[in-house]
């Protein structure tokens, strides 16, 4: 039998799950990742540091961990999802998904025939699902919009009406760029935005999931209801851990000038 | 005039220095640690898993950044030492250098000739340096053997004696491992003996480094009268920074059988 | 003179054409299946595990043998398609062609003004094709619409009669999930709809290729008329090989749990 | 404060600009390109050999130089400009513009919201930039289509018109191709199409920059007043280097037959 | 406790075991052979075509199968063995041991202190072995000596009285080069020393594995009571594959001169 | 029969041999360089930034061009020797040989028994050689010692009358280092030492190449009696090429401070 995705069945269970996302090109970091505790991996396509070549070879090394692998790919182009789907993605979450068209055709793509238009050649999804693959990927993958316009907050009836969503993803620094306008805090408005999202989503049993700044934030937002959290990525935790073992190691007044460019809030 | 190496100049001018240490094989993550305010960090291709291209890569981020580059080589090999010095490095780390005649090898690798054998080529160090590289290289270029065998401790004033070293650097766990026998603390006697390392070195004027397992032993060990500290590699920041958000997220109990294998000292 | 396409001359010919496929990333091995005594190798971007760069170092290693490379694109992007005609490839096989509009971009994509909007910037197409690469690439670069959906079987004549198709290309799984809904053998409708399209072809006097699970396959299409047949891929050639290996070492009952992923009938 | 960029400050400033061109896909030679004098480095991501991993590597060791790192994409596809600015890019070159919904699309492309639709996500942006990378890109991060079709020439005041345009960069070689309907020489209405569009910048203020075969024409464009110029890429300088010194150690009649493919005009 | 080494304790059961041998760098392929019914998998890093990078990618591609990871090393340089053992490797095949003193010389490398002199820095060990790596890898990981020139055949006994050598490999090839000056068949001095060698070994309780040509060269040699075998290369199963299907479609006159290079008995 | 290596058979003609030299890690330069009208290109593994990866794909895109591939290795290392031997190098040029043992070491590691060690393997040999590469690769492949020290002139007879010397290599700068002590020019004495090998080697029959800065330089060489001259690396075509354009286009005053680093005499 296929290999489960375990992110579709914890949140199928009411259980919550907790992502990591990479940003940082490397199969070793992301197999330590892997091994962190988390549920589930994200490579991230759309802002990390690499191209497929390295995805490939971080969703091969995830694979040797207890988490599920899962990708975000840079834009809604079918045939970039079908190729991370082949190359192993057990859930695609897809940026700027604005209106239930291109919902639907987030899902279309991760879907084969007849429920999808996915291309046939399921390569290494055939190693890492199993050799029935084909016949239990379109009940196996996850195909995940991220609510961050203006424009899908407004429509996200219908986006959520789109048969085969199986998780929304909220990006809350675009969601501010949409609503706020810029990506300072405080963002009220963007806040009343994704409360919406959420509320519509739970009340259509549409698991929400959200990109936090770190552990602190992901545990509010488990609190507030999302079902999927992801505390930070990959560089921020580096950079972070290894910027504060300097200050601790250094006078301030000698290291501010060096502040670390990534002290703030992630994406 | 040649860039001048910070790492050499601290240490000449008494002031600490904080050194980060890559074993991932990524030269965003390494670009990313060179602006964390470190003073160099180091490409460890002895445990780092990587091999020439990536740590190419990684030196020519670091060089986009405040931090000095340099590398920690798998062995004493001439021709490796070269290439990673044509490469950019302005420090060669070498493990387990235990006769003064495998020190002044290591020096010689590291110098050009008369005061050397390195081989003319200069390649990268060229544009990292400048274009006076083979004029200056010799008095810029750092050769630090590591001490870390029962040998070199007691062999330490002969290798101390050897012209062209210019920093000692320890590491704690293959000492544990020479002078205890295994790696487990507590670890009375390699203590002692990387105590006594480090009161010959000073005495002969000699900065000593070392590798710790995090900030706070480094911090100790400043305090001990090391010059140069390692507060951790990349990849324990990493992992722990990330399997510590899971541990505040999710119940310990269910994380328990997940503990990160990454948990322990570093190395 | 600009090199000869072979795939290109012998089709005009009348004679058959053996074409290699390539979904592992390996320059090693695509010159090793270059010299394995097909026509042509296709380096498939849609299904194989890698992106531009192993294509470029394939291509290379393919020019190093007697075959024609080739590729597969992902999609109908001619921003894509353009760039690994600058590589070198000497056909496109551009999948999911359904519309005689699309046949034309893919077509158009592949030439240079005034008989198409490729870009200029020839690279590695001066160094294989020649210094006049640029003189002679659109009467000899190959475009090769796949035919692989209902819409594409109902509009044949229609894509036929578009200026510059050199060869269609059958994908039987996607035609059997377009047609039947399904890739389970057997499939009848499919198989009408594939050998409808044959028959047009023919009759406009276009060749045809088409994708085969394996040499059995293979030489049953070139007896229907097919002028140019890909025996399976290159990872089907290799784990069905492996496997059978493993199978006659040991006992099936052990290995029955371990049945290779691959055993399926390709893509 | 944010990174400066040296080619928006140059421009302002009415001083000219000498662009160095990659095609050659190693983070080697961009580093030596970037100390050669030259004020920007622009990587080819549409006809040069490599794909994104590279071009981030190649960004990284420009970031080294005095050199500002600028990137030509393939298309004007938003998500992969978006991850160009991420790795670091202070200025993208669009290939065929040919209206001002187009050119609007690419500023669009290269703002962040209020001015523009970028994805929040700066990662490298971040480490070359500063950390105020996402407060000041906007107005550092140039936005440069390129006008190289008869429509862009029709349109170019309206193309002129569009807020946010830093720099138009024509192309020859396509030009040459859209108006001439060939790349031979001469090209007497293509120069009358690139006059004419030069004429329009200089009258509405905005900065033109073209791509060259080499110094000599350079040179002549200058005069003529285009304000950036590429005095050829990477290939063409190192082959036609070369293959000259070939032939002062040859005799020519021997080396007649191995005549360089790339002794044409580049692109 | 740390994950258990498949081959060593089916060779202690008195199971023989099949292993794959890789030389296609590419962890796509090395997941599918992995996937194939073999219980180990090595890569070889001596002939095969690709560095440590490409190793690593293997081994954990590997690592996402049911098969066990090995390598063969170039040489016995203990630095490199140690390096590939930090990536995940559960057993070391080095070439060319001929002496009592190389092989304790591996196995020391292969070992931590207080049984060897493996330097401290488990890296990717602890994420494929589990958190207890250090502790149990000594009992664990694999020291292999291939058993191949005329020396190591005279001195098996002493070789065989090594404390610490799990299995013995034979390299046909090189021996009978050793032995018979020469790779043709037949080989009959090589055969009778390399019928010693297990007879050797055999009456001290070492198993032996051999590298063969084929499966059917395999079975012969389980025949004979070789306890490990490998039935030929990737790149030769790859090859043969589909030149064989290359002759069942082609006229055999046609494909006689483009007849595969790699039609021999492998290495 | 297997592939002719044109170095070989041209200084056996007594005809001189232009050779390029590649300091870049890229596949696309090398098969411009190949193209560029040189009768052999060697990969530098010694001082060139990259690892063996890219000398494969170097090699590969070499050998689709009329030029011969070799290499220069890091080192007298058997095992790095024989592996880029199996990567398909048709000669070794070796750094550092001063004894007469040392060239035979060489020599051993370039031949198969019984005319030397090599371990069988031959990879990617077969596929440039031809099917019979095993039994013709000793006479074909070229060992080729560089003499660069003042041993290695002092016992420059008993070094060639080593069997199996092809060729010497000179490196002028390395013997400048030896016997002057420094690189700066004038260096009467190494010059005399060079004059004396070519004199030496001249009178036992054996051809002798030599590194130049340019091709100034080379057809210096060539009047001298040098049988092979590499006219400057890749790296200084390049860049020297570039850095000249741009002083041709800026005013000298300007680009004073940034005058190129690789302005000087190559390497």
């Amino acid at each position: 039998m296929m290999r489960t995705n375990l992110v579709r069945s914890r949140l199928a269970a009411g259980e919550s799950v907790v992502n990591a996302w990479l940003s940082i090109g490397s199969s070793y970091s992301a197999e330590g990742v892997g091994h962190s505790g988390v549920h589930s991996v994200t490579v991230d396509l759309q802002h990390g540091m690499f191209g497929f070549s390295e995805a490939l070879h971080m969703m091969q090394a995830i694979s040797a961990t207890p988490a599920v692998p899962m990708v975000r790919v840079p834009s809604l182009d079918p045939a970039q999802i079908m190729h991370l789907l082949d190359a192993g993605a057990y859930g695609v979450i897809c940026p700027m998904i604005s209106t239930p068209e291109e919902a639907a055709a987030l899902v279309s793509a991760c879907r084969y025939p007849p429920h999808g238009s996915r291309s046939f050649g399921p390569s290494r999804g055939l190693l890492y699902g199993g050799a029935d693959y084909v016949a239990h990927s379109n009940e196996t993958v996850m195909a995940i919009p991220m609510i961050e316009t203006a424009q899908a907050v407004e429509r996200i009836d219908e986006i959520l009406d789109v048969e085969g969503i199986d998780l929304l993803y909220l990006g809350p620094n675009d969601m501010a760029f949409a609503i706020e306008g810029h990506v300072r805090f405080p963002r009220p408005a963007s806040e009343i935005a994704m409360a919406r999202v959420l509320e519509r989503a739970q009340a259509k049993g549409v698991p929400v999931g959200i990109f936090c700044a770190d552990a602190k934030e992901a545990a509010l937002r488990l609190e507030q209801g999302y079902a999927l959290v992801t505390p930070g990525n990959d560089f921020a935790h580096l950079t972070r851990s290894i910027s504060g073992a300097v200050r601790d190691l250094l006078d301030r007044d000698e290291t501010a000038e060096k502040a670390p460019a990534t002290a703030g809030h992630g994406y």
